[in-house]
């Protein structure tokens, strides 16, 4: 079985060093009581949880899967994982972020992304049941009638039930303006939807009493195209006014797939058969509430890419550490036995060293995006919430895209770690390789992103946010200019940013010039962003390490990833650099 | 069910355009009759095999796998490979490339190399079979009595029995020094041979009479660590003289693994206990013994990254004409269809461009490695074949550790195009993914490619086979430095191998200093040469249609392949030359 323990001092590193998350949260309203210690002791529950619940289930879930039974349309999930499923809704952490009037324990959104990290690394198939309901709901709290939020929100923040969000079709997936389900008026105020729904996690499961699906459709005389989409609760079991379950309604889940991982995770073809459903929201308005859920929904994908990249940098360095094979280049090192252990080879080191800074970096970056949400909801002072949330938008598709991917290199590199002993199941690495391959998929694929941020966050949104982003930075080299122990960051982070700021003001001349030209840069654009948002977390995290009270093997470990990271990953901006500018007369047409 | 059609006319364009092979061959002792007519035949007739018969068990076979049973210790294999190993016996493919005094067709190692990648497209983990029995044939060929080839090669090569290497053991990977297993005398000429090994490939299985281990063993006086280790022939059925099959010896597969992918291989434990096995080669000389087949066997794997790779690109690429999703962006460009294919995104065209020109530049390399092996054995000048071998020597770690290794990026983004859709099982895309994750792993890792390109191949070897290669590409690039086509190539080739040549001095000296920058430098140095190489080849390629007899699509296409690769691959080289100056100080020690 492979390893996992909870990363706290980490996370708390993170949160409370790097990001002076405590500061932060208590100037924020209603935040008074978010103090360190308090945030510290929801980590410890978390992490337990994690790794006594859910961590032991992550490989068995994997060979079991989910099972499909055709004559019920029912799905029963791995052994375990509806226990585990219980624990976790009575220990509160359905509702950790929801408000306290549907039951949840109103905790910052920082808080969700630091727990869901643990609860993804621990077992990541599991971790969308409730992920899934917490999508629902966000759209539920924005978007419900206040009877809506009642019947359908408050008994998935108290765990008794689940959520999903019913958007994929089989002709619409990037492109959700294709879509065709229908939503038919009832004449009593409700409507009947017909429809295939398609990749719909958690659509059916044997974890809770209900499922409250969310889904986009179209009323009958709504305008082609995206304009034209509603969004409809749902209920597998429809409710009563009193809150209890009634009828079985028309959906139901005609398959589920059979996907390269994720096994645990139940993906379903959903059918409405003119299920009865209820609008919220506004009508021809679905896709613009759904759209508001999509920060939280890509940064948990993101925090995906961090859970799985650490799981696997804790089993791979462990077996380096344990793993005898070869000597030493310049001699042995421990000659008493038959041979080195594997970190002795700076290739290894390599392959380590990338996990981790691309780990530490992205945790930092995940934190600081989840507390701008907190700040964008919460800070007393209306400009500040403008930023915050100008921030995040700007942050997102980094954090989605630019994790998810690195994610994917880190988890090739811990299973290369293992040798060929790394493509044998039972050694447990090669299904974070299999479960990882989703995340640069789903929630928006890797070019979706690069689309996103180049297209909407730098000039639709004329990149307001990039601006805050880059002032801050330039404001950290500032402070930090004269800081000896930091030159090595300081310097190319500088220059980095500078080049930024120029190819960006370039590439919206030549974008408004040829319009393909966005299509040609926007995923080299998205590296070369990520790459140097990375480091610059890492330079904080260097930074941070200098405070008196962190131990000074502490110290030097966050000095030498970074300088690690700025020696060997950060240079990676060149090739993209050269990439973004080749522009789109490098990509002919093809046949 | 993935497409797969032998893509003959570009390995015929690798072949006889780029690498003038029919000239060369032709010229060679004995390779009279090896004219562009037989092998153009024997590369249509290997592509109807691959394609009617073992692309269509590909799917199949993975579903299925291997099933191993205890009580009689012996695996079936997937529905139908016993019946396409049957038809591979029957068109003489088991020795196409083996002498004809054992019965096989002596035709040149190049189209083994070619006919290889199509069966390997077709059905990797069906080729492992007729894979390893290659390889033990070359053993049996160079190292082998009369006797032993008579009795043990000829059954091989004739398709009735198959072989496997067996060398790795529980604590014995990479580090194969510290193998256990023991051969002790018999006292009648014989040895007994007792021990475990891993990871062999078509260790057992159904589709064959016998199969012919080939086992890296201790005699009982061998001095410790590599240089005591002998290798052994040991059969599952004893061999009468006669060469009728006797009674089974004792040696058995205790379990078969369980493998991310390649599940149509069966990779087996090996027990020996106490089986008759016979000294090949001289006492203590197996590790070197083994080495000499080291060569075919890396190129084979290098060929099995470009093998994935090509039918992953031919499924993508039809998957981004035919799917239609979102509009281009200057505005529709079907507007009759509901949206436009993929193929308008410039994003989509930079993953599939990428592939191609991976797939291109790797067929070239690939296929060049296998000529200097065939003029390494007949050119009929001795420092012509002094040189191919040097040169053999010095691209192998190439065309194993990058071709391997970008052969992952190019399942990724095939996987990639389809979105959501790839990551389910039945659209095939993620079998690709799987089963390509083994080739940076066996026959030795990335890792040891790169130790033995810059530690073997470059310093203790002088860099022989280095300064070869260097002064082709440098007359490469002065006969083409007024080709007005080719200047945004020639450019900055000649560049890239000046720095090249530059950074290996330094690198050697650094090294000189302190040999712990080897490891340290290595992986980055790998890259480095790798892509440079794979430039140089797609140059050549770009030269190459400009023939005459090109047809315009074709020259246009080929121009186009290396304008993209210049232009967005090779800047790669940038970030590797930063890693590989940045010195073991940037890779610390870890706890």
């Amino acid at each position: 079985m492979t390893l996992y323990k909870a990363p706290l001092d980490d996370q708390r590193f993170a949160l409370f060093d790097v990001l002076d998350a405590e500061t932060v949260l208590t100037r924020l309203e209603g935040g008074e009581g978010h103090t360190r210690d308090l945030l510290d002791a929801v980590l410890e529950e978390a992490g337990k949880l994690s790794e006594q619940v859910l961590a032991p289930l992550n490989e068995s879930g994997d060979a079991e899967g989910c099972h499909y039974d055709k004559a019920s349309a029912t799905v029963t999930t791995p052994k375990g994982f509806k226990e585990a499923f219980k624990a976790f809704a009575e220990g509160g952490w359905a509702g950790l972020t929801m408000p306290e009037k549907f039951g949840g324990q109103a905790l910052p959104a920082v808080m969700g992304t630091a727990t869901t990290e643990l609860f993804q690394s621990g077992n990541l198939a599991w971790s969308l049941y409730p992920l899934l309901s917490e999508g629902a709901c966000h759209a539920m709290e924005l978007h419900g009638s206040e009877e809506q939020q009642h019947l359908y929100l408050k008994p998935i923040v108290e765990g008794r039930w689940t959520g999903t969000m019913c958007l994929t079709e089989p002709q619409a997936g990037s492109d959700l303006g294709l879509l065709k389900t229908r939503a038919e008026p009832d004449g009593q105020g409700a409507y009947r939807l017909t429809g295939t729904k398609i990749f719909i996690s958690a659509g059916e499961h044997d974890l809770a009493e209900n499922i409250v699906h969310l889904v986009l459709a179209r009323l009958p005389d709504a305008p082609p195209g995206s304009r034209g989409i509603s969004m409809f609760i749902v209920p597998k079991f429809k409710v009563r006014a009193d809150g209890s379950l009634g009828e079985r309604n028309r959906v139901s889940a005609g398959a589920i797939e059979h996907k390269m991982g994720l096994h645990g995770c139940s993906t379903c073809v959903m059918n409405f058969d003119g299920a009865e459903g209820y609008l919220i929201g506004q009508p021809n308005k679905g896709l613009a509430a759904m759209f508001t859920m999509m920060n939280a929904a890509r940064l948990a994908v993101g925090v995906q890419g961090l859970a799985l990249a650490e799981r696997a940098l804790q089993n791979s360095l462990n077996y380096a550490r344990e793993r005898l094979q070869g000597r030493a280049l310049s001699g042995p090192r421990y000659p008493d036995k038959p041979a080195d252990p594997l970190l002795v080879h700076p290739d290894v080191r390599r392959m380590l060293l990338t996990q981790r800074a691309i780990v530490e970096a992205s945790r930092s970056l995940v934190l600081y995006a989840a507390l701008q949400t907190d700040i964008e909801a919460r800070a007393k002072d209306t400009a500040e919430r403008q930023k915050a949330g100008e921030l995040l938008a700007f942050l997102i598709p980094i954090a989605k895209g630019v994790v998810t991917e690195l994610a994917q290199e880190c988890v090739k590199e811990a299973l290369q770690v293992y040798g060929g002993h790394g493509y044998i199941v039972e050694n447990g690495m090669e299904q974070f390789v299999r479960d990882a391959r989703i995340i640069t998929l789903y929630e928006g694929t890797t070019g979706i992103q690069a689309a996103d941020l180049l297209g909407r966050k730098i000039l639709q949104l004329k990149g307001v946010g990039f601006r805050h982003f880059l002032a801050e930075i330039e404001a950290f080299c500032k402070t930090h200019a004269a800081d000896e122990s930091l030159r090595g960051f300081v310097g190319p982070l500088a220059a980095g940013i500078k080049t930024w700021g120029e190819l960006t003001l370039q590439l919206a001349q030549r974008i408004q010039a040829n319009p393909e030209e966005l299509g040609a840069a926007a995923n080299d654009y998205l590296y070369y962003s990520g790459y140097l948002t990375l480091g610059y977390f890492l330079a904080r995290g260097a930074a941070a390490a200098q405070k008196s009270h962190v131990p000074a093997p502490l110290r030097q470990a966050k000095h030498d990833t970074a300088m690690f990271y700025f020696a060997r990953i950060l240079p990676r901006i060149h090739a993209h650099k050269a990439a973004l500018e080749a522009g789109v007369a490098t990509l002919p047409e093809l046949a």
